[in-house]
């Protein structure tokens, strides 16, 4: 019986941190045991926000797959691409528009909250608002089943479904429909208490030296309300302890660490370093992968073009496919 | 010095009559003497009408590109090719979108005007608000720098020079600004004197018979208010006056068929007589050449697959200049 597809993408934003290796990475590890894996740089997604400089996204491509293949991600398994290097991509995406209706892409909440969030961009382009489309393709081209989603998500899974249904209504049964695989999700707090994010510049990175990452994490703040060694502390309240404690200590350590905290029998810093050489630890190996990869020329160009070349066989297919269904297969 | 390059498409609707003949096709024949001529089937503009129902467009387009061919559009001279084979348009019309506001695009007039007449589809798509940025692209991904448009066009070619703009503001000078080529309009009216509109039923075509030709032009409406042949007649309010004797009467002759009709010295009849012989003298070697064309297994498929091969050459190497203008050639 064949394995299930799995399909899942990152923006290219760059050296990955915590977050990403928490909330993404280590449920990808888990995945590319179990299914048929196609891991993609959603290069094109970066320039529904960023469109205005993209002069950084090759730089960010390559330290991001780096850091892919350092945690382990392993091209053997998994297919890794580049999704600028498969314009079926664009194809799918221009005929699925073409029976998307405007109104279903409006209700996408992410929508208009990122035009909220994001003011100083003029993301009210049409690009943004098709991007659920362009989504679906990515998704459907490989007529993956399954797509890794926090549950915030899933409404995207949602809308490619709606918009495979009736791609399949019209032209016949051509794809899967996609469906969700809820993926756990692990809310990762930088060292300002705020969720970890490049941009707020809080963030803790897979490729930060061991001191760096000790010191961060030694400032990373705490129950601001405990002032002195002598407060009792409220762990509940504490991004350290959310973050960090959570998912380094067992839970036996965790309830030691509670009491130590609410009964002010330790400091934060002696209790952070109950954690920190595990977090260091856990690293060790990771960084020691990169600097072999890095002392490898071309390694990610090479795993890329090996990726994209498979990722293509199979878009390709894909589409004569759709081709024909559509009646556009002139030739 | 190289000529300057047009590039025009139309949409496969099957069978060409008339309108479609006087109001685009002598146009493009007069082009390809003089420019660097790209002509176009664009399949895939269909669907963003037509998309519930694609089954007919293979059909439409053999029956569309025969008819360009029998009147002399000439793949020795012209680049013929079909538009859904090239895609490289796709890419090029996701990466413009990423730079198009939605405002620029609702703004167009077409957009709600089509969205009023045809009330009986639901248009309200990404793809039908975007079919102005597949057209950019469609135009630019060759550099053409010449589009031959009727004034009611011209707002069309307006919003492609915007969105290239903005494109050589954000990456450099990829593209030249394409300019509008004003052509001649020429309003042929059908044989229910509405405009010749294969939608009315009141259209006459390029591969009717003589006999039908005759028939549907002797049939045609004239003024309304002559009941008799004895009552005097207004040319001014003939459609027939204001297609056919505009198209094939000489200023000589239409001074007199004016005096004869509004003095009651003639019939419709005898006066409409007086150029369907021109009309079917035209038509004659055209359909000629429609018959040897037919006779040629193969032609339609040969002439489109030579023309989209130069056509993707072209448009290949401007797609690497665009993935290097916005630092998206990993490779």
């Amino acid at each position: 019986m064949a394995k299930d597809r799995v399909l899942s993408g990152m923006r290219p934003t760059g050296k990955l941190h915590f977050g990403h290796y928490k909330g993404v990475l280590t449920n990808w590890l888990k995945l590319q045991q179990e299914y048929d894996c196609y891991f993609f740089v959603a290069d094109w997604h970066a320039l529904t926000t960023d469109y205005a400089d993209p002069s950084g996204v090759k730089e960010n491509v390559k330290e991001m797959v780096l850091d892919w293949l350092s945690v382990g991600i392993d091209p053997a398994k998994s297919d890794i691409f580049l999704q600028s290097s498969v314009p079926e991509h664009a194809e799918l995406m221009v005929l699925l528009s073409m029976i998307t209706p405007v109104p279903w892409l409006e209700r996408n909440p992410t929508y208009k909250e990122q035009q909220e969030e994001l003011k100083d961009k003029d993301i009210h382009t049409h690009g943004f608002l098709g991007y659920p489309v362009l989504q679906t393709a990515d998704i459907i081209i490989y007529k993956a089943n399954k797509v890794p989603v926090g549950i915030d998500q899933a409404p995207h899974v949602e809308l490619s479904r709606e918009i495979t249904r009736r791609f399949n209504n019209f032209y016949g049964k051509v794809f899967p429909e996609p469906q969700t695989l809820l993926a756990p999700t692990s809310k990762v707090l930088g060292t300002d208490g705020r969720k970890m994010s490049k941009s707020y510049n809080n963030s803790v990175y897979l490729t930060d030296p061991p001191a760096t990452v000790e010191k961060k994490l030694k400032t990373m703040v705490t129950d601001t309300a405990r002032q002195r060694k002598t407060d009792p502390g409220n762990p509940d309240i504490c991004p350290f302890f959310e973050t960090f404690h959570t998912l380094y200590a067992s839970e036996a350590e965790r309830a030691e660490i509670r009491e130590g905290c609410t009964t002010a029998a330790f400091g934060c810093i002696d209790c952070k370093m109950r954690v920190i050489p595990k977090v260091l630890e856990e690293l060790e190996p990771i960084q020691k992968k990169r600097a072999e990869l890095e002392a490898t020329p071309g390694i990610v160009e090479s795993v890329l073009k090996d990726g994209t070349d498979r990722a293509r066989a199979v878009a390709q297919t894909t589409m004569e496919e759709v081709r024909r269904a559509m009646g556009l297969n002139f030739f």
